[in-house]
């Protein structure tokens, strides 16, 4: 009979093998000592995207300081799906509700876009890699999602790459159901969601969308969706047409 | 050339037809007048669920009082989905997101029901309901979900008809792909998703879910999702297979 792993998931960026040790952040010696009141030799397992899932065990834990002696492997790494999420940001709970869903679900790289209709003006880059953190930790994902500095749109779709399929979710469109538009795509397609701010894209931007030739525009059902929905149910759709989701 | 339809949308259980009038909720009329600072005279659109929906013009706008004069019909009444979500109820904006998004993807009744481990012991229906009804009025519905009282999982089972397919989203089970396993489903199936608290179904309830021979295990891909993502993937799925979105 295995035990079963530990239960408390980490994300360390230093390297893991067998016998070493590694220093966790200020922030996760808090959670570990304060939040969850763990001991020196609680067992955590521990990730950092490249060398898989290890056992570790606590050693001392300080006022944010504690490091952990790391065990066996878990888990070898295995290659990630290969889907971006390129999504105006939208203000509050919901900003944070993409991120942490995108995650989840899968999604390798968040690519915000700025819009004409874009109403936040600076996105806090570090508050969306924390919860994209937590939410890795969390779905026992095996590595982060890459979060990229926000970029025009005139200058995204200028510097589209050839070989990436990049999805529109067009409300008010006339584009065929995503589940339908997505079904003739090989499995290795390299694919990218893109969805708007919740005023949704300006008429001049919707052309230059239209005009790329990578472009495939979807509808997300009859109804209107908000902004993080549609980024959701399309992630979801297209996990599970040509996804890491196909079982 | 057509005129815009009225940005703002209202849902009122009053009947709806041509020259009649309509008081509206107090939080209406607040919203109106004190938030969108509207004047009388001003468009609005009002659904029911039954008389499809109206152009309305809005009368003397009081502190907490207001009423609306029904113009011309937008749009008839359409069929609505029919299907359900059952659900574990969970803590805090988790649970307003499964009720916001449920809504907005077109869920016909929303079914909490109480697990082993649900930890929540008591549902606020009045705040389901209200953001069902935000939900519908932003998304363009034309009628509201159901949202039933909470029942006992044993119960539920029981009682469940006999017609009606029960897709259980299975976090560790072997089941197939919710994809795969929906696509030989005729088109005309009522159906409904179960999802479970945060901590799972404890072993026993998984035993008498898969002994109910309506029931449809699947599968949400390899990652663990969180409740109210499982609940939102599993709708968006059924929608894009044999639901509503099949364009």
């Amino acid at each position: 009979m295995t035990a079963l792993p530990p239960r408390h998931r980490l994300f360390v960026p230093a390297s893991l093998a067998e016998g070493g040790e590694v220093e966790l952040s200020p922030a996760q010696a808090h959670y570990l000592r304060d939040v969850l009141r763990l001991a020196p030799g609680a067992a955590v397992a521990l990730f950092n995207g490249r060398d898989g899932e290890w056992t570790a065990r606590l050693g001392a834990l300080g006022k944010g300081r504690a490091r952990a002696q790391i065990g066996a492997r878990l888990r070898p790494q295995a290659p990630a799906a290969d889907l971006w999420l390129v999504f105006a940001p939208i203000k509050g709970h919901r900003l944070d509700n993409i991120v942490e869903k995108a995650t989840e679900l899968g999604v390798s790289v968040l690519q915000p876009v700025m819009t004409r209709r874009t109403v936040v003006s600076r996105v806090n880059l570090d508050r969306l890699r924390a919860n994209a953190q937590e939410a890795a930790e969390q779905s026992e994902r095996l590595d982060l999602p890459e979060i990229r500095e926000p970029v025009r749109l005139e200058r995204l779709l200028a510097d589209w790459p050839a070989g990436r399929c990049l999805v529109h979710c067009d409300e008010r469109g006339q584009a065929p159901a995503m589940g339908v538009a997505l079904a003739g795509l090989p499995a290795a397609t390299q694919g990218a969601i893109l969805t708007g701010p919740e005023g949704g894209f300006a008429p001049e931007e919707q052309a230059s969308i239209g005009s790329l030739s990578q472009v495939i525009a979807v509808t997300l059902g009859p109804r209107v969706l908000r902004a993080d929905t549609a980024a959701i149910a399309a992630i979801t759709l297209w996990q599970a047409t040509i996804g890491d989701w196909r079982g």
